[in-house]
């Protein structure tokens, strides 16, 4: 078969290697219909995450149709349409018990394009597959149901639920790239007051418009501070949820919220943050951090389905997958492309 | 009447000075019969709290008996003896209504001994009396009741419950001062499996064993990251208490803290730590700080009335008022006296 | 001035009576803009409520304008424009300070029109006028105000908060009368998958289509059991609102509601209901009931001024103060009338 | 091997069976090192459990050691000690997902000594063993660890966490037979002011004592209101914990529990009880069901293994596995013989 293969910093192809085959009694191999490529990939290709090594098939997102089961799987079947969620579990361990499948103990977490070859290939190995996949609804599309891989249970869960997002909120999102749009999108799920979007691209702030933010800030040439303080009597944001990554959109996060509020961060960093304790140790304020871990993706599943969470608003071009080295140079160049996610598919 | 007066850093004498008068109708004029000291107060004495101006009364920890009222104070009456809180509440802003009384609008919060004279006087004026005094429980000594005028709801409520002790935890306890004493004895009361005290004083670990610690590491000469592993199979505390203000601290308590965990700040900072987002991103941890609240006093009161909290642990040294100046050296050489709490009481 | 007055079972009169004045500091005198009617009026008019006596003017809903505040009085001044909420709070006991108004042990509580003079009237005395009463927000009109007394809260906090309402919830909703409505209307603020209108009206069913139910059930002909179980793969719903207040809607709620679901009352009830635990002691339900206590009161005016509420859609029928026997009977006979809530307003 | 066989109401048999085997591979068979006697036992002996069928092996505790284990079984390995749970989880479910374990639609939940054959013999084959028993920690005896199976967790869950017992609260606790002594047990560990065990018989109270009921009332005789009142200025208890599982016990919890508290049922019906809405509606409360899930026996185990919690406590008769008709004697007239638990054990 094909796939997306890793071969050192820069380096990456799109290649013939062996199809996967079953290793242990719970895995699954799934053909690949829909895959999708990640701001994380982009930074793998870097060379920023040294765990992943030359010879490694990228990719922890996809919509494909089950092949073949080992003897240990229980609840999929073959010929099932799955979601492939960018997180395995195990289900046995103490974090999966607990729902926190992004920490599972027991081998599972985010292995797939990581620590195990990964979906954008023809074929995939799911390990644990009945605790890692989620059959597709029906009537749901492919390119819907691939948003629930990653991007929409991360800002859901790690944005807005850890920053306890409820009626009548301010919210600030700081970085409006797709992360900070799914944020947004699902902000508007608790009817918050505003939404306010702060990015220094003016295209990102029209797209955080159409994704539901009813403010936005270019923090290029406006004052954040001035537009949260207009809309709380000076008080601050009652959640800020960061979604870039770097040091100093998460110092603004945490001047953007009120005394009492929550600091959601959802970015990937690279480097330490300053936290000024000088100034917050007395402001009562609540900061999280947080690795999607997809407990939520059976509630996305439903209102994905039903529409009231409309998905496939995130895909702005497509492609078949043996176009994968251009797929990604359009993502790659998403400043001049547009791009929020690009959808791969077979043909 | 006397009073203890701040005269600038390194500056304080106890002198005579008016009697306060009721300002505002919902005024209280205090007499105090028993007062203590508090870290903050020393940090004023340094010149660290620029809010606090020459001629200021010091001190925001106070029991005493009620002389007299405004007309528009409803509940407390002359007679009373009551709990004197560190923080005044106005009882009808937005925090105030929300149990956040230490963030009050209405001219609130920490305001004793900060921006009004304050507790280490003859009499003390409190504002807002009905929402900011207790009525002292029957048969509860003075000495007991004071405890709850700061140091006990700020263990618990900034440092237990902020940190979400629960039964079966283990833990980590930075610093074994007083605050983190009072952290400890707070934990106590959801059978946490483990506390561990960590403090580069044995004097103090060794408090913290009286307290209620069952474990303690000397982080001057013992890895406080080996003691915290063995007892959780590698994977960190489930809450982790700062409770010292400095940096190194903090950075060690984000350390010490399993995925998943709490990170509760008590400390009270004066400058910024760094925040090691680039590990912690993905640890999903829980970060608090906060300036006490005192919602959680009606909650001691019945705790300390029924010696489930023995509230008068802390007290290690007594002195007449007339005697403020020395008790002021012997709470600030605390390394060398073993002073925790000292309690002043008029004869 | 004129007001309604309850004369026993079956008596009232719009007559003339003395001005209400300032009887403690804490009161203010509120000339009323605008008042409605509750079901709660139509009970008491029935005999039903005994603490009500001969004699008592009716009516704890109001939007008005402030005349006069007692010395006592802080941020309430005349002039200002004013929501009379349905729960009068002395903001210092211990319930008050736990947001928990409805229970208050200071004098508050469910007191206008039950134990002292109500808002149906020109004039009325509201006590603890600064912890009783909200100020409008600029550019709402009365109308939409008026919903915020009572109705709107009592349906969001005893109904949606009170019942957990979440994102992708299915929610049954028992009874579409105005107070279901105000439940239907509040769980849409938390997204759900589906709100199922259960009542054996048509003409209310319809109203509950308008208000935001996606299903409807005419539980006179239909099965609201299978309606239920279609949604749910036969579970159950994941929240039922109890909206009527007898028995067999109780006891149909609680057949509703799935293993682990919550069961919401809201309804008055003059009688015991029959609770089946020999099949609900082994379904982890959870069961709340509850009277308002208006902590909600500020969400909710940031959402209706916002427009994310729309209060006024429950405005059915307009009249003038002196007309208020007409719009009683307008009101009491709403099967007929359509009416959900009538507005009277001064000239 | 030998087993106690259900042969309809009121017949049982210590009887030569055959020894179970491997059914599905995920599947353990394990020899019974530990067993008890449950409540529940003798409801099915009654005849009110018509699930439970002739021939049937009952029991739903165990300590064993794992003789066998199928190829989908992971984590548990042949020679392990281990500690059967009352409930059996299959680990993939929407239910198993959440943790609610009980209400397993894998075919899981409450089926041991239920719907299969359970554990009062000499070996019991487990279903799902990986998510359906815990590995016995280092040091902690079988007699300890046995009471975790069942009692404890469901003290534990189903009467102090569904109830929110809190530092400070007054916790009643209706009926001390050996689910309530579980409560009080467990809700120790949350440090309440008082705990009030009710019950009709003095031997009981006794032993709530020294399980850590600091009031006891004999219902008998005492008015459990005016007890509870005198603790709570009159307000009523934060939770009432109904521990015996008729009509009269709840409705009796119903009323104990001050405005805004929690009603935590334990007890298993036989048959409705009456809910007094007339009153209840007004005051706030929330009343929980529950069959035990076993999430908390991880936290239990650690409790246990280091003594804050006593499990031993329980075990007041000790016999062989052969003498299991003596045994049943013994427990099913505890009144006389005041059999807590009794514990068989393999010679």
């Amino acid at each position: 078969m094909r796939a997306l293969v890793y071969h050192g910093p820069g380096n990456k192809a799109w290649e013939e290697v062996p199809k996967p085959t079953i290793l242990a009694d719970t895995d699954a191999i799934v053909q690949v219909d829909a895959v999708t490529i990640c701001g994380t990939d982009l930074h793998i290709l870097k060379g920023d995450v040294p765990a992943v090594t030359d010879g490694r098939i990228l990719g922890h997102e996809a919509v494909g149709t089950v092949e073949q089961v080992g003897s240990g799987v229980k609840n999929v079947r073959v010929g099932d349409k799955v979601l492939v969620s960018c997180i395995t579990a195990c289900g046995a361990c103490r974090f999966c018990r607990e729902g926190s499948y992004g920490q599972c103990l027991g081998g599972g977490g985010w292995i797939l394009g990581h620590k195990i070859d990964g979906t954008q290939a023809e074929y995939v190995r799911v390990p644990f597959a009945d605790t890692s996949t989620h059959k597709a609804p029906a009537g749901m599309s492919d390119e819907d149901l691939l948003m629930l891989a990653d991007i929409l249970p991360t800002g859901y869960e790690v944005g807005v639920l850890n920053g306890k997002v409820q009626p009548g909120d301010v919210v600030a999102v700081v970085g409006a790239g797709p992360i900070g749009l799914a944020a947004i999108m699902g902000s508007k799920l608790f009817s918050p007051a505003h939404i306010v979007a702060i990015d220094k691209a003016d295209s990102r702030l029209e797209a955080a418009k159409q994704f539901g933010a009813d403010v936005v800030v270019n923090n290029g040439r406006e004052d954040p501070m001035a537009a949260i303080a207009a809309l709380t009597d000076g008080l601050g944001a009652d959640v800020a949820i960061e979604a870039v990554g770097v040091p100093a959109t998460f110092e603004l996060a945490t001047e953007l919220v009120r005394p009492g509020g929550h600091i959601a961060n959802i970015g990937v960093h690279g480097e330490p943050a300053t936290l000024h304790l000088e100034s917050l140790w007395i402001r009562n304020v609540t900061i999280t951090t947080g690795l999607v871990d997809t407990y939520s993706t059976p509630t996305l599943l439903k209102l994905s389905s039903g529409h009231q969470v409309e998905a496939g608003r995130f895909v702005t071009h497509h492609f078949a997958l043996n176009d994968f080295m251009e797929a990604y140079d359009v993502f790659g160049r998403a400043a001049e492309t547009g791009a929020l996610k690009v959808v791969l598919t077979r043909s």
